[in-house]
């Protein structure tokens, strides 16, 4: 079985090599390719305007220049002559929890490889700067090894978010729905050494829909959160109040 | 009523233009806040690793050197004294159909307006070089001034499709869900004046679901599509499945 | 006779306005082709791992979303059917005195102009946020004037400074040398609003040999400095004693 | 003695991993900053706009998310507590002979090292796609060791590029000038897959003076050719006629 692994904070970074590191005990058939450098927060961006270039590190190690949904589209349109079976990306330094899944890059490296008719999951490690990035490459042993044994639907794509903890402490795995956190802190204006002014994106904000059955619980207490992830992002349930509403035009 | 203006075309895309002198019609407190230049495909990104900068190009026509994401998200989180009551995104200079939302800066720019308060709306006008910019801001308009007078629930995100007729051709307008895409074509392999290998991102995929019900249907129909968009990208109906699978682990 | 303008701050610049309006008065054959964003710093770095884009702002007005260097080097090798005659670059905000010119993107610009048969200029207005465009616009238009009609050599390239003054309030021109910055200042350490290190490049120095003949004495006359500017690198004078060494290798 | 290796090719490059193996054998203080990604072509071109990153790869390997300058920049102005002693910049895959030197990034990184006291040197290693890494690495040793028992002017740059050869096949250095290509071919016109018109920078020129004395001449006789760069870019032979000029202003 052939399994793709990609991230967003770039082809040499810690929580990767730990993933790679571990996906070696499941399969030797391991792809890795990984932006060549930080693009947390890239979303599902696809590079369109100019062309990518592809750099190979060492034996099934490759970086491009472009976005993690860039590397997992040209992973499954052609780069290599054999298609993989799995994606996995990750490992997240920090939570991608609540809102956090519509700017993450790792989620949207997953979400990339969803036409490749296993389910796909995004591994993310909680924290400003975490460390155990060991547990959480374990918990992604463990889930994928599942998945072998005990299928999911082929287009399921997972959202995983492990606390940082000794994998001991970890009060087990909870399916989750993804919690919702309060407006963004106000932008913050600051000043480049010519003068000039320059502002940052603020910080994320705070938990508001956090409780019982939200990703966000399932961390404080503990566990794994993993969470379902669509990709329709049609809202369904609006479609006929809408349809009298568009009477009106 | 003051209007956030946003898309992913940049500051002097034609639709943007074609967008702001229709929303003058309805309101003369208007902002737009664009990106300095073509963004396509930015999806959701946010810049989080460098400093953005915002220019003036002239009264109430702001650019920045970010994605539309940057953009609202700016525009809402400071950078005016004043919030915006309702964000319109577009016009974009072709279609955001199907699995397009999920690249779609278009789309993205509408959704980061989600916290105001008020409807989100995303406007494409189909096609490869599409001319009638007209007709979409017409349809902008119709739409915006029927949300003044039929509110819809403030956490609505509307993604709006106009087919590149003259605006009496058009068969009306149809909520639709969003269709989808076959698989994206191959990527495409050449190299650089110097020899050396480069890859394009492929062509997106012909439309594999566009029954009825569909934006893909609507539009072919000569109809103006409007599909809700969600933003919790939970897969809710997936969580008592998944919930067993975990037990497993 | 055709005039090929350019600049470094970017299309939009007030200084590239300034000198396009003034230009008008010398030839009705004008053509501008300069950076889509400020490239301050550029030097005369080319664009050589992606493809570039031009696009046409109005009639006679280009950017690309490239560098200086670029947007002269596409303007002079095919982009246009027939050649420009003469380069002039500016006017930049900001001056470009001394060592400024070995990173000035607008000197860059003149200096890729040499191959056209004709002298190239780089124009600069001095100070932080300079007022006087139209004293530099004047100044370019008096030399360009006088170069048709007293030619200098046709690989004649100058560095124009001009004093940020009312043009009756200049006390003439002078032929300079460049002077000489102290080393640059400190790098400035900083951290974004995630906690992480950034480094932003200090200033310049200050004068070091500003003396009589050089361009920083010229200006702090009020005067317009004017420097002659070559393209070849090479040491002539190091040559010999460099002869004797290399036999100890 | 502290030496500061740079490059533009990037951190990773093959030249600039063999440069830094042979230097080993001269000191054992030794830091390397080089730019992330390749960034040949990057002229002198200062970072100013944004803020830089400075990532510890391994000790004494650290790479920056900007240019070749900003580089050796960072790295004089303040990174480390103890200033280098030296800058060698390369090895560069590619030659950088006659008007090359202008846009060189791998010279640009040893010119800005000019401030430290002692000479800098680029060195290059000629052909499309070379492979003699060891052969221009021990002619950096070669002369580093010169340098210390033979110091030459504290304010020498030398540019020097290797014949793509085995040590033994060099037929000796040569102290050289720079030659001069023609103008550079035409640019390149293709399309993106979307249809949309893109350009690239063309090929440099053939050589156009590569007479006796120059450094195409030299290696095109297999010899190493060393060439003095000068900081200075006044043309001041061109003072006086040009101070004779003025006066008509």
């Amino acid at each position: 079985m052939r399994l793709l692994l990609s991230n967003d904070d770039g082809a040499y970074a810690a929580g990767l090599t730990s993933l790679r590191a571990a996906m070696a005990e499941i399969s030797d058939d391991i792809v890795t390719v990984a932006p060549d450098r930080n693009r947390s927060g890239a979303s599902n961006s696809l590079t369109l305007e100019r062309p990518l270039r592809v750099r190979r590190l060492e034996a099934g190690l490759y970086c491009v220049d472009g976005t993690p949904t860039d590397c997992v589209h040209l992973a499954t349109t052609g780069l290599f002559e054999r298609d993989a079976d799995m994606v996995i990306s990750g490992i997240n330094a920090g939570a991608n929890l609540g809102d956090d899944v519509l700017y993450s890059g790792t989620v949207a490296a997953a979400t990339e490889g969803r036409t490749l008719g296993l389910p796909a999951v995004a591994v993310s490690l909680i924290g400003e700067n975490p460390t155990h990035y060991d547990t959480a490459a374990r918990v992604a042993v463990d889930m994928v090894r599942l998945m072998i044994r005990h299928p999911l639907p082929a287009d399921t794509i997972l959202n995983v978010n492990v606390p940082d903890l000794a994998y001991e402490a970890l009060d087990g795995f909870a399916a989750t729905r993804l919690g919702n956190r309060h407006r963004a802190e106000r932008l913050i204006e600051d000043s480049d050494p010519r003068g000039r002014p320059i502002y940052w994106i603020g910080r994320a904000g705070g938990e508001a829909d956090a409780g019982p059955g939200t990703d966000f619980h399932a961390v404080g207490q503990g566990r794994v959160s993993i969470t379902p992830i669509q990709i329709d992002l049609t809202r369904h349930g609006a479609i006929d109040s809408l349809d009298e509403w568009v009477q009106w035009l």
